[in-house]
C-alpha cells in the first residue's frame, strides 16, 4: 500500500519511525507544522517527541509555527513545556495558560498575514517541517490531509521536511487541495480566483524531495471538533440573521443566492448555517477557512452548491461518515492555504459575508474577539479580521450576557480592541440585531444599547452614554467610568451596578 | 477656449452660473463632491449655495459625500451649517468643532470603502455630484483637476451631475489621471494592476451626458497645504527609518529601491521623503494617496521614478511651479481614484511601505489616529487603515509627547483604538525606533517603553508595565489605572505624575 501513498520511488527508504524522526528536532529550532483548527495537524513526531523529553528528562523548547490551533497535540506539547514561542492561533486550555503566564511567547496573527510574514523574512527561518499528507506523488510532491492552512509557506521555507503519511486518511483525499501560493514581489500577479470553485493551483504542495528527510507513517486521527448544538438563544440569533439576508435580497443589496458565506467556529455560526437549511435560500456558497458539520447538513440538504476552506473540522458524529465518503463531496469542495482561504484581496472581491463572534464590545461597536477581562488571552484574532475588514457585509455574534448574566457582553469601553468600528457592519445578540452601516457614532450607541444589550444592562449603559455625551466628542465617553465595569468585576464577580439594576 | 474645454457640442449650452447651479441642491440632499486632502474640491456651486443661506436665510442641510477633506469649502460650509452628514474623512477646524459638538453627524471610514460601500447600497443614494474638472471630451467624459479621489463612484451612482470646468489649470491635465473602478459583483475580475506605473483605465470619468444638468466655469484655486518644515526631531525619526531601510535592504529584505511608499500627510512623513533626498536610495516607486511637495522634490533631485496617488496636495511654496510645469512631470505621474490608490488588493500585492501618523499608542502598540483625549475627533481614519493592514511594512510615527511634555505620546493604554498591534509593524518617535515585527505583547511593551517613550515617563510606564505582568495575561494590564493618564490629564492639564518623573 506506501507504493500507492509514496509514489517518488526514491523517497520510499525514507520511511522510518516517529521515534527516529523527532530526533531531527534540537533545542531552540523554528518547527513549522501542518495543523488548522485541529485538522490534518501533525500528530505523530512531536508525540514521539514528547515521550523523548519524558524519557530523558532533557530541556527542550522549539518554537512552533502552525497554520492554526493544533488538536492532542498541543495540549501534549504544553504538558511538557516544549514550546518557546507559538503563532499564529491556538485554542487549547492548557496551552492558554501557559500564554497567560508569560511561559510561552505568543504571537496572534491575522491568519492570512503568517505567510507573507515568512516571506518578507520577518519571522526567521523554518528549520524544519513536519507535514501529515494524504500520499507523495511521483515528484516528491505533498497531498495534504483534512486541512492546508500554512503547510506550503512552511514546505517552501524549511530547510528539512518531515511528512507523516496519515493511512487513516482515505486516498480519495487526492485531487481536493488547491495550492496556490502567491509569487514574490516586485511583480506579484493577482491572485487569479474570481469564483469560489476556481482551482488556480496544483493539487499537491511542491517539495524538492532532497528535503524530505523521514517519512513517518501516523495512524492517529483527528481531535474531534466539539460543537455546542444550538439553543433557544443561538436559534434566535440565527433568525435575525436570515431576516437581514431577507431584507438585502428584497431591497436588491444581495442577490437571492446572497453572498458567498463565511462563519468562524462556533455555536452561533454554526446555528446560522443549521438555520439556511431550512430557509429559501439556494444555491449557496461558502468561501471560509473552516468547514464545519453544518457545510455538510446544507450539502445534504441541497441548499450549497460549492464550500471552499482552509480545513475540514468535524464533530465525533459526522468525522467518519465524512471521510469516508469524500469522494462524494469531491467535486463540491476545495481545501486552500490559509492564505487564499482569508486573502484579503480575494475576501473583498468576492463581498464574502463573514459571520464571527465577538466576545464583547462597546457602545460604539468595538469588537473584542481575543481577550478575556482585557488581559487574558482566549484564543486569537484568528481569521476574524481578515474577513471583517473585508467583506462586502461584516457581523459579529454574540450572547448579551454570560456567566449567568454576571458579564455584560456590550460594555462602555471594550478591554481590548481587534476590529474597530469601522469593521463591523452589524451586531447580533439573542436581543436583537444592530445594523450599524453608514450610522454615526452616537447613533450607533443608541442602537447598540437598545437593541442588544441585556435589560439588566441597559439603564447603567444608557445613563454612561448619556451622561458621556454631554461631555461632547465625537465618540462620547467618561474616561474615569470607561472601565470601571471590568474593575467592579475584578472586585465582586459580577458587573451589575445593582442600584441600576430592574430586576 | 470653452471649445477645447467642453469638447462634447451639446454639452455647450449647458454653461450656467454658480448662482444657477446651487439651485439644484434641495435641503435633505445627499451630495457627492470632487475632492481630496483639499485638491480638485468642488468649489464654486457649494460657495453659491452659501451665499443664497446668507441671503434667504433658509434652512438649509444636506449630507454631504467627499473623496477626504476639502479646502476652504469645508470652512464656508460648517459655518453656515449646511452640513447634516459628512464622510468619509475631514481636517478643518470649524468643522471638527460642529463634530464633536454633536451638530453634524461624521462617519469616519476607511478611504477604499466609501465606492464599496456606495456601490454595496448601504449609504443610500447620490442626489446630485458636483465634480471639478479640466475638461469634458467629446462623449461627455469628466477630466479630473487635482485630484480623483470619489469623483468616479459619484458620477456613477448620481443621478444629477454639475461639472465645475477650472481654467486655472492647465489643459496639460488632460491625460493625467487614470481611472478604473472594480465591476460589480459577482464576477468581479481581478484589480490588474501589478506596477505603480500601470494604466489600467481611462483618462477620464465616464459620465452619460443627460446627466450632466450644468456646467460652471470655475476661477477658484485649491487652498495649499500648510507643511512644516522638517526639524531637528522630525530629522531624527527620518534618519532612523532611512537606517531600518538600510538593514533591511543588507538582510535582503527589501531590495535596493526599496518598495513602493505611501507617507500619510504631516511633518515627519514629509521629512522621511526629504530624507530619501539625500540618501543613497534610487529609482525609488511612491504608491500613496497624496503626492506633497517632497514627492517633487525627489523627482528633482532624481531619486523617484515613478508617483502614483489620488491627489496632488501642495504648498503655497510649490503649487505654481508644478501645476504650471505639469507636463514635465506627465509621464511620471498617475492620479487614481481613492478606492485604487488604497485599495487592499493593490497594497498587498505591492508590498508597500506606509508610514502614517499616530496621536498616541499603548505599550503594546495599539494606535490611535484619530481621536484626542479618546473622545474628540481630528481628522479620521483616512487611508491609514487601508495601508497599515496591507502594507509589506508598516511604521508609525510621532513624536513622543506633545504640549511641552505635558501629554506622552506613549500611554499604558490608548483611549482609542484605531489600529491594534497585529497591523503596527513598527514605531518611531525621536527617542528611537522600535521594530515590533514578530514580538509578544510583553517583548513589545519592553521595546516600546525604551526605544520610545519620553524620558519623563519611562519610569512610570515600566512600573505600570511591571505591576501590570506581576497580575498575569498574555497583555497585562492594571484596568483601574489603564486609563488614568487620560483622567490625569483632563483634572491637572499634564499627564505627568511628579512623584515618578526625573526632571
Amino acid at each position: 500500500m506506501l507504493e500507492r501513498r509514496i509514489q517518488h520511488q526514491g523517497l520510499r527508504d525514507r520511511v522510518i519511525t516517529a521515534k527516529e524522526a523527532q530526533a531531527w528536532i534540537k533545542n531552540g529550532m523554528t518547527v513549522g507544522v501542518s495543523g488548522f483548527t485541529k485538522s490534518g495537524d501533525a500528530k505523530a513526531v512531536l508525540r514521539a517527541l514528547a515521550d523523548r523529553v519524558e524519557r530523558t528528562g532533557e530541556e527542550l523548547k522549539i518554537n512552533l509555527y502552525s497554520g492554526a490551533s493544533l488538536g492532542e497535540t498541543d495540549t501534549i506539547l504544553a504538558e511538557h513545556n516544549l514550546i518557546a514561542r507559538r503563532l499564529p492561533y491556538q485554542t487549547n486550555a492548557q496551552l492558554r495558560k501557559s500564554i497567560n503566564f508569560g511561559d510561552v511567547g505568543y504571537t496572534d496573527q491575522h491568519l492570512s498575514h503568517t505567510a507573507e510574514l515568512l516571506r518578507g523574512g520577518s519571522l526567521g527561518e523554518i528549520d524544519l517541517a513536519i507535514i501529515e499528507a494524504t500520499a507523495i506523488t511521483e515528484d516528491g510532491g505533498i497531498v495534504p490531509t483534512t486541512s492546508v492552512g500554512n503547510s506550503p509557506i512552511f514546505v517552501e521555507k524549511a530547510s528539512k521536511v518531515i511528512v507523516e503519511i496519515n493511512v487513516n486518511i482515505p486516498e480519495e483525499f487526492v485531487g481536493l487541495h488547491d495550492i496556490y501560493l502567491p509569487n514574490g514581489r516586485p511583480n506579484r500577479t493577482p491572485i487569479p480566483l474570481t469564483n469560489v470553485r476556481d482551482r488556480i493551483g496544483i493539487p499537491y504542495i511542491p517539495c524538492d524531495p532532497q528535503k524530505i528527510v523521514g517519512i513517518v507513517v501516523s495512524h492517529y486521527s483527528d481531535t474531534p471538533s466539539s460543537i455546542v448544538p444550538p439553543d433557544a438563544e443561538t436559534e434566535r440569533m440565527a433568525g435575525y440573521i436570515l431576516d437581514l439576508f431577507e431584507h438585502e435580497v428584497r431591497h436588491g443589496r444581495l442577490p437571492s443566492n446572497l453572498a458567498p458565506l463565511q462563519s468562524g467556529v462556533g455555536s452561533v455560526s454554526n446555528a446560522v448555517l443549521s438555520g439556511l437549511a431550512a430557509s429559501r435560500f439556494e444555491n449557496l456558497e461558502i468561501y471560509t477557512e473552516v468547514m464545519q458539520d453544518a457545510v455538510f447538513e446544507l450539502f445534504d440538504a441541497g441548499k450549497v452548491s460549492f464550500a471552499s476552506s482552509s480545513s475540514l473540522t468535524l464533530s465525533d458524529r459526522a468525522v467518519d461518515r465524512i471521510i469516508s465518503s469524500i469522494s462524494q463531496y469531491r467535486d463540491k469542495i476545495i481545501l486552500r492555504p490559509q492564505e487564499i482561504s482569508n486573502h484579503p484581496e480575494v475576501v473583498r472581491r468576492l463581498g464574502v459575508i463573514a459571520i464571527n463572534t465577538a466576545l464583547e464590545f462597546d457602545i460604539y461597536g468595538n469588537v473584542n474577539s481575543t481577550h478575556v477581562r482585557g488581559t487574558h488571552m482566549m484564543n486569537g484574532i484568528g481569521g476574524s479580521g481578515d474577513f471583517a475588514r473585508n467583506a462586502g457585509l461584516t457581523i459579529f455574534v454574540t450572547k448579551s450576557s454570560a456567566k449567568d448574566g454576571r458579564i455584560s457582553s456590550v460594555v462602555p469601553f471594550a478591554s481590548h480592541i481587534d476590529h474597530t468600528e469601522h469593521d463591523v457592519d452589524v451586531i447580533v445578540t439573542e436581543r436583537g440585531i444592530a445594523d450599524l452601516r453608514g450610522l454615526t457614532p452616537r447613533e450607533r450607541a443608541k442602537t447598540i444599547i437598545q437593541n442588544l444589550a441585556h435589560p439588566m444592562y441597559q439603564d447603567e449603559l444608557l445613563d454612561y452614554f448619556k451622561r458621556a455625551e454631554r461631555r461632547g466628542g465625537h465618540t462620547p465617553h467618561i474616561l474615569e467610568e470607561a472601565l470601571s465595569w471590568h474593575t467592579r468585576f475584578a472586585e465582586t464577580g459580577d458587573m451589575r451596578n445593582w442600584s441600576l439594576v430592574h430586576a
